[in-house]
């Protein structure tokens, strides 16, 4: 009974997710489906790889993750499938699984990624615009079934990648970054990795404001109030307690954050 | 483990598609729930049709789709179970499975619809406004059980039916149809078959705009530009690459579209 | 094959919702996950009371239903697991398991609350901020699996409770009562039982509307027509027949309701 998640842009009020998964329970009958989201912003790769971040890693050993982001769907863009650690990841060759290969490969697992270019394991009729359904749900379905990766592909050693913005480590010990993102409640979720800030008290600046942190949760603020804190992926997170500091502060992904070790 | 698909206008922000899946998991517990779309524009009858035509076919032979548009709930409108083709549907008989009835004869496939009029079948209370939860979710899981077709009603040979928007082909050459649905991405699906443009080039006409097609893929296009090529489901569509072209054109559902083969 | 339900106020958009299924399903792979609702108001708990009371009672006994509206993570607020007659609950004590308890209590039915202090069933790493992720995915997938409620925690017999709104009848016979909630359609859900409303006619006033009622069924009114009827939940409900009460009214939760019998 594997699981196969599915991330997508697809949203959720046509027929599209429904008829991929048509496709895959008519090939893999005993899957498990589990919707990741569907929400991700219309061709917004970058919020896909760090929405499959959030989750896919959280999954049981063996699990596929169908994932599809997909503007150049019809061009020369390739279909992939790949192994990354104990997961296996399918769809576009667009640096959708950037975060997936990098953090394999940091942690010393092995990566192989594939070509799909083998159309007996999609469906007989391919559309020009929906590989989706036509390609990468009847591929995720096989793999479910325990066809091998290598039968599904030809090996490939260039998979796009995206440039990740990295948070940067000043000679004068200031730290910069940025909002990655700002997640369903407004809270800003941000590059800089909580360990750089492990056992010190900082000043965080952000949109003009200035905060003491990193505070442990949020019932250490006031309702209202703004704080800093560590996020539950592990990075420094802005945020109100139960309101939105997106709206507070008018800020959204990409907006710079600015780190630097009180003197006291 | 027979798949029941679900979709409705329901939206996803109440407990009621929870207490069909509740009513349901009581009655067959091994059944495979897929949501196709909770989020049909409340009582838009002909937009459900359209998106059980896009997904369902994609299911494979036996699955029981269970679909709920319906604003004469409590009224004489009959409640309905049917079998069309290999799958097989429930819901209001207000005309939602027009679609699946005139698919499947087109196909030669038969077609059966039973008026649900045996209440042991249902829950056991029936509330005057949710048939979903009381009468459709049971039915549906019965049938996911084994239980045929004929014993969950008495056949029927006048369900509902809506008249279709039909695409026009002119003595002249002209082709008029319409935007049946803007999808999630703002492209425009029109009624228009892609097999009546096959092999030659067209100049497409809407919103006072020309475009000349169909063009292979949104690749073919500048991001930006618009462009009409054929959709997933095999119909005329009109799109912006990487945009909505619902919104560059201002148009939504019904808007005419005309199409005259270009002279070179 | 035990089902655990999901109800939180996460959204869709973030990968949040993928990390919990994940984990559940890493301990409990057989389990039957349901979304009852991810659209939750942010830290609306009342709100996610209602909704529960709306949906889990239709589940079989013995479902797991995990619900997370958590304005106060990381604080000293305990989290709990319950017993509330057939079924079994996960989540902060903060409230969102009045009506579950309040109505199997009300109905005979044992209730038993434990607070969860046994490290050995959550994930080895906990963060401040996502229980869901962290305590309550695991310890539902752990009851899901068999062990029982007595293993995960410590019997504790004061849950924080709301204080429920409750409808009022005064000695001259008039109700007092308000909207519970707004719903999907717009529909205005009040707390009135239609019990109380049985075999008599009645006005209903509500934002400076009467209205006599309850009537039957959407369909007995025009289309636009505001009515009064009785809710699938048995309350007094205040619509527009395919049309939106809440807009028509512009009223929304909270809203007063009065009701008192017509002299004929």
């Amino acid at each position: 009974m594997t699981i196969i998640t599915l991330t997508t842009d697809f949203g959720l009020d046509d027929g599209y997710v429904g008829a991929m998964k048509g496709v895959i329970l008519g090939i893999a009958p005993g899957a498990t489906l589990v919707d990741i989201t569907h929400a991700l912003p219309p061709q917004d790769i970058r919020r896909g790889v760090s929405v499959l971040r959030e989750a896919t890693p959280y999954f049981p050993a063996g699990t596929v993750h169908l994932a599809i982001v997909d503007p150049g769907v019809g061009s020369q863009r390739r279909p992939i499938a790949l192994q990354a650690g104990a997961h296996r990841f399918v769809g576009p060759d667009n640096g959708l699984f950037t975060a997936a290969i990098a953090d394999a490969q940091a942690a010393g697992l092995p990566v192989a990624v594939y070509h799909l270019d083998r159309p007996a394991y999609w469906r007989p009729e391919i559309s020009r615009t929906f590989h989706g359904r036509d390609i990468f749900a009847p591929v995720a379905a096989h793999l479910a079934n325990g066809v091998p990766l290598e039968e599904l592909g030809t090996p490939v050693d260039d998979p796009v990648l995206l440039p990740l913005w990295r948070p940067e480590r000043r000679p004068d010990g200031r730290i910069l970054g940025h909002v990655d993102h700002v997640d369903h409640f407004g809270n800003l979720i941000s590059n800089v990795p909580g360990a750089w800030l492990a056992g010190r008290r900082w000043t965080i600046s952000i949109a003009g404001r200035q905060l003491v942190g990193p505070r442990p949760t949020y019932a250490a603020a006031e309702p209202g109030e703004l704080l800093a804190l560590i996020s539950s992926s592990g990075h420094l997170e802005v945020a109100v307690r139960n309101g939105s500091a997106a709206a507070l502060l008018g800020v959204q992904a990409g907006e710079p954050i600015e780190v630097w070790e009180r003197e006291e």
